[in-house]
């Protein structure tokens, strides 16, 4: 052994080497931190690291509640899906009935038996605190005996909104419990975002690719959509956004996901994100942040939201409950800066407030060290299912198949081999009841027809396993 | 006695004459129906008769859960407010500024020390079942372990939509649970129905009087207001829909609350609401309708809806359940005719599908008679508080004020002596923590300036009568 190096490294060698020779096998248990601790005389931390080593070289799956199992590792990654063009305008594409085409592949999904659906960004029950929100609720019926019969409070449950607001404390945001208002999930917070900023007719600059759901707001409420190149990597393209701004009329607002963007998992660096939200303020373009999916990285650093950087309120917060605590409650919130009156004004013409039964359960979870736990787990979770169907597209896929490196999230975007067309694996995919995203949901163009999203939010299973590799089959039938 | 009369009357008579001649005293309990059935040898229906009879007339008062009281019967309620006056144009109202205006008062209610709120359409927890669905909701969670970590059903939950169809056959609506789609309130279907309905600088018309959340609605949605003349005693005036229709430039929708419409609590007769309904579909005006209140009538006749009459799928039918079961429910629903695939559209769009919580405990008790019998005990508190009201109206108020009879609902429009502004009444009255709907809050004119709304949600208190006996001296002092 080398003994330059760290202990932790060295005895991570000793177990990879373990599993080489086959004295642990994949599927097995691995030792327990406690278990390292004793058998090697080693602290706590160095234990913890060398699991934490292990499993991101992916020797190890950490599985929530039965601790560690030995896996094979994953294969290289291999390049990257492809960058926009530098220097490239951005495509002025408008409203083009994405929604008739989204709806129409939702809706084929419900019409025909669907085995395994990749489709929708969603995670399995099972990996939510479905138990203690349970509990949560009865308590909360206990103590509001009249909860359900009484009108709930403006703007949000104040419990609840202090609970968001020293939550967003941490990624940065100062804010007063005043500051926010509650809202039917992320999708409210993002309609009421661009009402309160836009009128009908107006561009707003998004992401491309980008989640298909915010092309159909844009639709529904009269907008154009800007599509601005994203990168895999680094997110939005601040050069291209620029070259926008400066190419095209007057952008009313930019849409963006700063973190874990949807559906290329990337995040964006700190330093764009500062420098964004300088540009947005220098061109009067309002900056609404999407932040559903910002507590799903790879490990719990903080990532310091786009309004952290806001001096004049320019920034409009959005976020959602849904992905990150009870896929059921329909939770999301919003901060609008200087819009804060109108966005309030607007929820209320719109929806009135939100019931305070899901407010006070999420009040009362996230308000405990259990909620941190449980996102350790549900980030371990999918960690460990984004890199399964990783490997498991690359195995299976033909060559030429290129998978993206989601630093987080619930999703997987493959760029397919020249000339396959993902509409058309959509088909067949379906045909067999396999349920995916094809790449031409995420744009107003066509552009993204060689690419398609995989939904990694369930527990990998020898179903998933064998559907990816039906997918994989088909994708080489067709390239 | 005048043995002509049917029994009932004869009984009724007899007690009337107890009570005057005191040997039963205002606030007694009245005999119960079974001790009229053993005292006089009737039947259960001729002695519930008695009761009704008595309390129609403002002699008894019931209180749920403890049977019949005597009280002081109402002064003849003299005249009503003005019609609008017939074959006068309706007043082009738009947009001017009718959310400023509202949102002000809204805030300053809840900045300033309320003791007595007559201002909100709201009724009071005690007059809801909060223990039956308290049980309800405890009984879903534990039935469905995974409810709050699951993803809700799309357009609604199974259950509750076929409940909402089989109770929409009672109002004469044959709907399958798929032309359904549940909402956070009535106030998101409104919404979606004049989305799916408009386009940005159109002209909706509107009964005048209205709530003043649909003013808010066409506001932020870019649309005008075109008030339509609206009597106190059978709701809109066709005659001056049809001058509005020949008089102005085209009408995309109509938005209208046939039953119990707030805030005149009037009924459209059953003729206008057949005629309405063509007359919409000949001048190709999409018919929205708003039916918030119609369990919350005088007695159980079914009110039939307007979609009871569409033939050809151009009345969107929107309700709710926020007033009529649990006000910590934000359920409501719609039904969209021929818009309805452009409805659930719009609705993914704007705030994907409802928690299905609430939809399950409201499907557990409507399902039952539970339901049946407290609508009868909501609708008979709420006919002895709009009683009531009433009553100290006529008593405090000076000559010259009107009160609407309003045939169900939470509210009492009152008429205010010439030349009183409620806007000056409301100033007055908030000072002294009495907080009013002043006219003004109705339509986008000035033209209610002259009256207010009083609401009747709150059981009937000492508190509440002193509030009365102020506010009647404050128009008194204005008069
Ligand atoms: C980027 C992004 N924003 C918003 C949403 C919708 O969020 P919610 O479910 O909270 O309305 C999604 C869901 O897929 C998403 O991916
Ligand atoms: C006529 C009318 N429609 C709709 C609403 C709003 O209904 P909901 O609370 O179900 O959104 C109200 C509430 O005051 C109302 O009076």
């Amino acid at each position: 052994m080398d003994t330059a190096l760290p202990l932790y490294q060295r005895l991570a060698t000793h177990y990879r080497e373990a599993i080489a020779h086959g004295s642990l096998l994949v599927g097995d248990r691995f030792p327990s931190v406690r278990a390292l601790m004793g058998r090697h005389g080693v602290s706590l931390s160095t234990a913890v690291q060398v699991c934490r080593q292990l499993e991101q070289e992916g020797w190890l799956e950490a599985r929530p509640r039965s601790g560690n199992f030995v896996r094979r590792p994953a294969r290289p990654a291999g390049p990257l899906p492809s960058e926009p063009r530098a220097g490239q305008l951005p495509d002025p594409a408008q409203f083009v009935g994405i929604h008739g085409r989204v709806s129409e592949i939702i809706a084929r999904g419900r019409q025909q038996p669907v085995s395994v659906n990749f489709s929708s960004a969603r995670s399995a029950p099972e990996l939510y605190p479905g138990e203690a929100l349970r509990l949560a609720a009865a308590r909360a019926l206990r103590r509001h005996p009249d909860l359900l019969v009484s009108a709930p409070p403006p703007n949000g449950c104040p419990d609840f909104l202090q609970v968001l607001a020293r939550r967003a404390l941490d990624a940065g945001m100062n804010l007063g419990a005043e500051e926010i208002v509650v809202t039917q999930g992320c999708m409210e917070a993002l309609n009421l975002a661009l009402r309160a900023v836009t009128q009908p007719g107006d561009t707003v600059a998004v992401e491309s690719p980008t989640f298909y759901g915010l092309l159909q707001v844009l639709e529904t409420l009269g907008l154009k959509a800007l599509e601005i190149p994203t990168s895999p990597q680094t997110g939005l393209s601040l050069e291209a956004l620029e070259l926008a701004c400066d190419h095209y009329g007057p952008i009313a607002a930019l849409v963006v996901v700063p973190h874990l963007q949807n559906p290329l998992g990337c995040t964006m660096p700190e330093a764009h994100k500062a420098r964004l939200v300088d540009l947005c303020a220098e061109r009067g373009i309002a900056l609404i942040e999407d932040d559903t999916y910002s507590p799903l990285g790879e490990d719990d650093t903080v990532l310091p939201a786009l309004k952290h950087w806001d001096r004049q309120g320019g920034v409009i917060h959005c976020a959602s409950l849904h992905k990150v605590l009870a896929p059921g409650l329909r939770l999301g919130w919003i901060s609008a800066g200087r819009w804060q009156a109108r966005v309030e004004m607007l929820k209320y013409a719109q929806s009135r407030q939100n019931e305070a039964l899901g407010q006070l359960v999420a009040a009362d979870f996230m308000g405990s060290s259990a909620y941190d736990r449980h996102l350790r787990r549900l980030r371990a979770a999918l960690g460990s299912q984004r890199r399964r169907t990783t490997e498991a597209v690359l195995e299976y896929f033909p060559a030429g198949t290129l998978a993206a490196r989601p630093q987080g999230g619930l999703a997987l975007w493959v760029q397919l081999p020249p000339g396959v067309s993902s509409r058309e694996v959509f088909e067949r995919a379906l045909g067999e009841g396999i349920f995916i995203a094809p790449g031409l949901m995420f744009s107003n163009s066509n552009r993204f027809d060689g690419y398609l999203r995989l939904n990694c939010g369930a527990p990998y299973t020898p179903a998933i396993d064998a559907a990816l590799r039906r997918l994989g089959a088909i994708v080489g039938e067709l390239a």
